[in-house]
């Protein structure tokens, strides 16, 4: 529920608790058995949705307050984070007329021409990657509603938000072959068929089983044990770990991964 | 030559003119035969370097501010520009002494706690690729000093800017694998120890000569000419063009190098 009187606060005095002219934005996947979808919101007496943007308190790095949003909107702490592009020019955010005027319980609020909110905001674009099933979609009080969307099937974005979603994908697709992203997903053993379909659902594309696994053993995050998983009779794949130095590594650092 | 007048209302007045909280740094990178060097400037009455760094005007969109300040430094137009991660955090700033007191021909000048110029910036974060013959190093009004330096021997540097360094070149040396940066700084038409020089320089390593033109040739981006190079009697290697449409591609959208 929204309190009308934190909003209030908000649209006269949030310039005092927040940077000015820079917000953030955080494009929260979701991954669960081969699917990969975006947590999106729609605010309240607003017809358009959104990612899952906020400001970033005076106090707190940005990587911070990515968390703290993330955290706002899953339920979920310590979610991987990555950093993929900064969007800033004077017209983004021009599809809202001003002033503002909110609708439903918020009809007495309007913002006007000149207020911090309207003004030229530069957004850090994050992504978050997470299991969709463990995390309960909850808005932060300025939400309405908020849900999954099928990355391939978007409803009306406000602002530049289809296209920060587009960049967020086509980072994350590229960030894949040089940072462990999405691992955590994964069991703590696991064979090479199900870390093949985690690539393959994230990259959007199926991939040479074989040559894939070969590169992959090839930047040594991953390590085979002498140990193997009981699926059937005939059907007992070998189990893998990570290598942790390596990994840790790979983190920091990057790798490349030759696929 | 600095201007006193000028500064002056940039200290009193920039955050009219300029959006708050936010800046860019356009870590510049030279290229010239074999070498990468970056350009650093020291500011007028510090003893300290720095980046290229400024303002963006709310005017401006963030590529062009970061255009701008590039070429207030090398007096060279549309350079490669990429974006690579930006940095905020409540104290990136704090090694300065407050007020900041000025030296030299500006030791009338000092900026008190409260100026806008020493609030809370998050950075933006690009770097520049370029060929380092062609740049005249040149300092906007605040500067004293502009030179390039070799990567692996800087200054004592401002702020957060060697860190700020450190992750352009480690960005740079991924984005390689993505994007077709710092082609410009070859001939059009050019021998494959050519472009296999320009990224061995990038990525500070040896590469496999026959693997690497094989993995580029790969890509579709470049193409074998029907024609060579004299170099020697016994020394006439194919020519090789951009394939535009492939390039082009490869600029917007990524590609994947598998070196």
């Amino acid at each position: 529920m929204l309190d009308p009187e934190i909003l209030r606060d908000e649209i006269l005095n949030g310039h005092i608790h927040y940077l000015r002219n820079v917000s953030i934005d955080n494009v929260i996947f979701g991954y669960h058995r081969k699917e990969l979808k975006v947590l999106l919101q729609r605010p309240q007496g607003l017809s358009k949705w959104t990612v899952s943007g906020g400001y970033i308190k005076r106090t707190e790095t940005i990587e911070e307050a990515a968390s703290r949003i993330a955290m706002e909107r899953t339920g979920l702490k310590e979610l991987y984070l990555k950093q993929f592009k900064a969007f800033g020019n004077p017209v983004r955010t021009n599809d809202v007329s001003i002033p503002l005027k909110l609708t439903g319980e918020l009809s007495n609020y309007k913002i006007d021409k000149g207020n911090w909110m309207l003004d030229y905001f530069v957004t850090l674009g994050f992504y978050t990657l997470t299991e969709f099933d463990l995390v309960r979609p909850c808005g932060e009080f300025y939400t309405e509603e908020c849900q999954w969307w099928d990355i391939h099937n978007l409803p009306s974005l406000m602002f530049d938000h289809k296209l920060i979603i587009e960049e967020a994908l086509k980072a994350l697709r590229l960030h894949i072959y040089h940072y462990p992203i999405g691992y955590e997903l994964l069991p703590s053993k696991f064979t090479l068929p199900e870390i093949t379909s985690l690539y393959e659902t994230i990259l959007g594309k199926k991939l040479d089983d074989r040559n894939f696994s070969k590169k992959l053993l090839a930047t040594g995050i991953i390590m085979k044990l002498n140990e193997r998983k009981y699926i059937g009779p005939h059907r007992s794949p070998f189990l893998y770990v990570f290598d942790k130095i390596n990994y840790e590594e790979a983190l920091k650092n990057g790798m490349v991964l030759a696929i």
